[in-house]
């Protein structure tokens, strides 16, 4: 069984060799570790990929949370095999409906075989849509919008989430939250097409370059700024010279970025791709 | 009608004012002058275009010759308006078989209403093209590939071409060709998307970098290297994670290049789009 | 004698015809045309520079005033030739007090050739430098620091300024401001590296990629937002691995840019450099 | 101690276990871990830096030498302090001889406490210098000047090297050899300021964009290619506007070049700088 262990903590020291001496003395195979080292933002972060008969699955986690407890770690065990049938979603929100919506839809009519466990949003406009798709829905934002990037992170420990879905979420999360989530389980909807045009208006950019494909990146988060080749599905439109800007936003919101979000989350949840080494790849079955 | 007149000469001094002397004397309303000094090239050239009484034009080519004649400079004159109904192409090749078929087809069956007036080769691998479809064909490379850039615009100028179309012609043509026949009068193909993909290898790049969005771009040359904002028309295709790189290319060879290309010089033949300082416009009809 | 005719219009429509009909109709020689066409912004601008006898100057001046108010053009005339000896100069400032110190103090003691004959600011910061040095001291900016961009043009052509000195000079001078001034009259001091660092915190941005190589660019301010190649003069210090950022800021502040400034002001009014289609080139001589 | 132990394997199964499991096992902490995995060039590598007492290196060594036989992985021990007093010099060489002339210089007059060991080239042109400082020379180049990278690392491990310095070396390091070599090991001059200015020709490219400031780079190579924050050292100067490329690269080659490779060697060999988690750090004391 593929298991993932993250482990988040505000010190280095010690932070590798308990988890690490644990599962190399319980029969895993390690496939993979990842160490970061933030010293100036006091973030130290493993992320550890080992292979482990299925049966050992609770002994581990159990181990894991005494580690944790003991060395104040913040410390996570998940397998993408265990709910694989149909895992849990979150779905983070800020003022766009279009994404959320649609995927809504595709989960109501089984197009993605997966749960909406939970939505959030660090605005109040997506709540209605919650509220019509009988979904648990939580407020995360201050009247500023501000979001409680560590309540993000109890409510998807809290509803058992697997994959983290940022619905045109407008927010950045914070390096803590994406190594605790690590592994592939944080899936985010870019309105633009990456890697040419990130940034916050890439609808903006591409017209200022006369660009005439446009496009939206579904991608996994992973914990560093500038990593890149984690894409996992890129849905484009292209439009004749001197279309207004504001009817390509229209087209790219509307029609573009929805399918976009449902395609990328399909494949996510079918385990069509996975993460490795920080690089997409397509699973051998 | 529209005018341009392009200037080309070795020496800076007296280019501007023996032409400007004259169309500012004869009524003539300039649009657009843009003048370009690389001295290290030893290259000197201006653009210039005029809004001129229709029946002004063989004067003014008279005029124009006289002037290239006695200052020694490379001077042409060309509208748009001419021969607007079925302009005349040059369709300049090197290996790739597949665009300029697909222009050639579009061409016979009527989809772009222009007259396939000239075929050239760096090398001679599309002359059997030229011969299917009855269109003067010229070698212009030497054994190496290397091309004969003058033989190029003498051959433009002995068949009174209209457009230049670099169907996947490998060469680089040199800023005098460029500014010879500027004003919007050479459509290139590049087999990346614009312009996030640029140089030799386009599909290699992009999959580097785990794109899986491919496109080609069909843009006007202007004769400066930096220039951006030129594009005509792109084509993309999406690709699901993990399509090997060989099946992209084929896919982008075979058929997104040849229909990019076919789209692009309709919308110019058919004076959809064109150059206006150096960047693209619709044109206001 | 060398002399540069600026014109902005709002419409494009017959903006270059009188002028050029002119120069031409009396004796010029015309080096070097630009025209751009920012139709967005409905601002249509020409730069003309042109060789023409010293004697002409004057009816220059009174003819290009004559069509300036009879097309509702702004039109200036302008020769480096004129002032040569001891150039006026308009100092325009925001916060920092080091880059106008410096230059004042070379000003004072020589060891610039040129006049300080206005100082500007869009904060109040500065004044105090100008009352200490006796120059005539202009506030230009509101309560937030929004400067007045048509009050700062009309005080350089009041005090007949021949460049416009930007020392660490906060806002951005809008397209029509700097093709009023066009043809290498403003120079900006940067402070970072260009062009690896341009933005608001080249410090931060270079500190960031852990750079141990810091600089200030003192630069012609050219008309496109995209433009490069005038770079006057590059300072430049190395700090040591671990070396905090305060303390490399304070390094560059209160001695690397004030001497950056001080020797790029010096070129420019020695006149070693000019720009040359849109190029820096040292001056032959 | 600090000990950096690095492992090099064709496949990545089984590759981190029994070297991660000794190490936990006998009483090492684990500072840091990376793990590679090149799937497309079949090569998976992992640095392991950990704290151990010194009287366990010897036992450490054999133990990683025992697994390294049985798993067929290619694993190497070393300490940075082990010879710290005198660490021992590889110095890879290929056409130009001021670098490693400037670093000979350094060492025999004990600017630079280490040993000239070994040196090597691609060329034969550096051979010559070998001999008058009397230091062990191969030439591992064919007649093309194509390198063994493999011969390479052997005669590094048979002459028990630090530190290989690449001086003007060009050719690329495989990412294999990188590997056994990580941890800090690999310097290399860089004859352009990076991150600006990487590339074969740097004081091409810096000239092309009209820079007036040129400089070396030292920096410790590392095993991803698109790494950066390993900058040891950088040494520039700056020219005046109209100065040929030729002079510059002159001043660039003599004089500036040779500079920087001595300090950033001083600066390694003194431990001043470490690498840590890919970036550098001053070393604390």
């Amino acid at each position: 069984m593929q298991i993932v262990i993250t482990a988040v903590g505000p010190d280095n020291r010690g932070l590798a060799d308990p988890i690490v001496h644990y599962v190399t003395g319980h029969g895993a195979n390690i496939a993979e570790i990842q160490m970061y080292d933030h010293d100036e933002a006091c973030l130290f972060a493993m992320l550890l990929r080992i292979d482990m008969p299925a049966d050992e699955y609770d002994a581990l986690e159990e181990a894991m949370r005494a580690i944790g407890r003991e060395k104040q770690l913040s410390v996570r065990v998940w397998s993408p095999e265990r709910r694989a049938a149909r895992p849990r979603l979150a779905i983070c929100t800020t003022y766009r409906m279009e994404p959320p919506l649609a995927l809504l839809r595709a989960l109501r009519d089984g197009q993605i075989q997966a749960e909406a466990a939970l939505m959030l949003g660090n605005r109040p406009q997506c709540r209605s849509l919650a509220e019509q798709f009988n979904v648990p829905w939580h407020m995360i934002g201050n009247d500023a919008g501000v979001a409680d990037d560590e309540r993000l992170v109890e409510l998807c420990d809290e509803y058992e989430i697997d994959y983290v879905i940022l619905a045109r979420y407008m927010r950045v999360l914070p390096p803590a939250s994406c190594w605790k989530y690590a592994g592939g389980r944080i899936v985010n909807l870019h309105h633009g097409l990456l890697p040419s045009f990130p940034g916050l208006r890439p609808y903006q950019d591409a017209y200022a370059s006369r660009m005439l494909t446009y496009g939206a990146t579904c991608h996994f988060i992973v914990p560093e700024l500038d990593a890149g080749n984690q894409i996992i599905h890129q849905q484009t439109f292209t439009v004749p010279p001197g279309m207004p800007l504001a009817d390509i936003v229209r087209l790219g919101q509307e029609d573009n970025e929805p399918r976009c979000l449902v395609e990328g989350v399909r494949r996510v949840v079918a385990r069509e791709v996975q993460l490795h080494f920080h690089r997409i790849v397509a699973r051998r079955r």
